[in-house]
């Protein structure tokens, strides 16, 4: 009956490629537990890119009772509570990988994961990745210069703007969540200074708006912009960023259409924007934004890329190196991940 | 019997000083609002420090039945569910202030009824100090060129060496509080990176780990270090400073005896300090400590002063010119601050 369902359903989810990550870190683990789980598979058909047997592996040391099964094609993934389907890479060698470490064996495999999953959405034939870490100084150590996945994402889907956005789903008593999108991500905190310009920052609203509008039915999102400085600079005593560089920004996105205010200081924004006041909220470097979101829900968060052709979700989590193998991951952020690509991935689907 | 309780408690309890704030914004409202709680005058006994008039005038506003009874000495305050002590402080006319708006004379009133609470403080005659908040720019108006409240103190109190720690009480199912400090604190964000030395880290980290002792019964404080960059520099990835200068800081503090850990990436840290993993982070930056503990306890977050020889507790939250004198404060924040001074003040009471 089941089988049944998963089948008849199987036309209606949007198609999820489910990168494995670093196979040193609880990737494989996370997915093999959330597997069982049915929530990973109510808005999405995910099919796990990457090692089969690596994958099986974490199965049994999980003491899970699931199958992997090796697909040839995405398109015939059959995901069901006791089946995995996995496409497997070629070349890729981490079968002596040991958990925990750096490798230059997992870190050349977690790109070739990632770029056989951007290829595959890039030709259609999948709706959206979602992806489990990676570890970047693996991914250095075998040969691959990049500082992250996003980089890599907008490398290869040929795009000069795109962002990050961490993305808290609704929490119980409320109907949306909340998205934040950074305009600077992995750089020294040195360098956001040199980074931030007045059309980067309208960039980054116009994004954050166009982006959350899936996510909320189709409603205009509310958009709130973070000042960079202790109270958002109060009007010029600790800096001048809001006032040369984030003001401007936020009156050029009103006069275009966006429903958008700021900056407004860092420190009280995030808990305006949770108690429903906006949708969305531009940060302007990266833990101005995480600090927030991980320090509330750290075990829901979820990544989205904006601006890619591709949709692309990640868990919010790393690799996670001291607790790999340890059987006590959490899997909360990966079913949210996959949901939320299904959800993403929707609209396209209706649109095509 | 309530009034022959508080004439018994009147010996035990800290007595503590706390400034009206800027009478435009919302700290007479406050301070009526929170009186009639006893909460408030549980762990001290409380006299404000301002104009008797204008708080009066809150009181009635609020449709409340309190009597502001003028204070000759801070020493004969007998406060009770009815009665506010107020010592006047001299010279100062806040009367016409209109609400909501920067006005130079609430910014010199402030600023005046600050300083007398320092003296009283020095002077030993009131055991702590705990402030409402005032407005920075009504403060230059009244031609007053500090920043704010701490740089004030510590000017007043001739100390080098002080830092803000942002106090999260207790919640509910917690023992303990959580302890924020700040190695910068009220710099444009582009001048901290010449702030930052090791030194003044290795201060800030003592700092943290001495004074949160008298709230953890004089247990040994569980310190943690930030990062200051994305993922505390990912070994030199995103910036050097936790190499050259933060990691180098743990390492010393940690040689003189301190219980301390980092630097941590700041985005992950917060949840496992309340978690209860540490008892105080040491910040980098303003908003990366406000950011966390306004984003989830912004109603009960105290703010103390450390380093200085009183004991100085705030309110965490502003002016709020915004909705000064609509009713809708929150008293959450001053009971707290107050019922801190209180536990703080009351070790130096024993000693002494």
């Amino acid at each position: 009956m089941r089988n049944a369902e998963d089948l008849t359903l199987a036309d209606d989810r949007p198609l999820v490629a489910l990168t494995m990550g670093d196979v040193a870190g609880v990737g494989p683990e996370v997915i093999a537990r959330a597997w069982p789980d049915s929530p990973l598979r109510a808005l999405a058909r995910p099919v796990v890119i990457g090692c089969a047997e690596a994958l099986q592996r974490a199965v049994v040391s999980c003491s899970l009772d699931l199958e992997v099964r090796r697909v040839d094609r995405p398109e015939s993934a059959e995901p069901t509570d006791q089946i995995i389907p996995c496409l497997e890479v070629p070349g890729v060698d981490v079968l002596d990988v040991p958990l925990g470490k750096v490798d230059a064996r997992a870190g050349r495999a977690a790109y070739e994961f990632l770029i056989t999953a951007i290829d595959l959405a890039l030709a259609g034939r999948v709706d959206a990745i979602t992806t489990m870490p990676l570890n970047k100084e693996s991914l250095h150590a075998g040969g691959v210069p990049y500082p992250g996945h996003t980089e890599i994402l907008a490398d290869r889907c040929r795009v000069p703007r795109h962002a990050m956005m961490l993305y808290l789903p609704p929490r119980e008593g409320s109907r949306e969540g909340l998205g934040v999108i950074h305009v600077t991500l992995h750089v020294p905190l040195r360098k956001v200074f040199d980074l931030l310009t007045v059309d980067r920052v309208v960039e980054t609203i116009v994004l954050a708006s166009e982006s959350m509008r899936p996510l909320l039915d189709g409603r205009v999102p509310r958009v709130a912009v973070a000042g960079l400085n202790p109270h958002a600079g109060e009007h010029g005593l600790f800096g001048d960023e809001e006032i040369r560089i984030i003001g401007p920004a936020v009156t050029r996105a009103s006069a275009e259409g966006v429903s958008v205010e700021g900056p407004i200081a860092a420190d009280t924004l995030f808990a305006r924007a949770l108690d429903g006041e906006f949708d969305a909220v531009v940060a302007m470097y990266h833990d101005q934004g995480h600090v927030a979101l991980k320090t509330i829900g750290f075990d829901q968060a979820v990544n989205i890329t904006l601006g890619l052709p591709i949709v692309r979700t990640s868990v919010a989590h790393g690799t996670a190196f001291d607790i790999a193998g340890m059987g006590i991951v959490r899997t909360d952020s990966l079913i949210a991940a996959v949901r939320v690509a299904g959800q993403l991935a929707r609209p396209k689907l209706s649109v095509g």
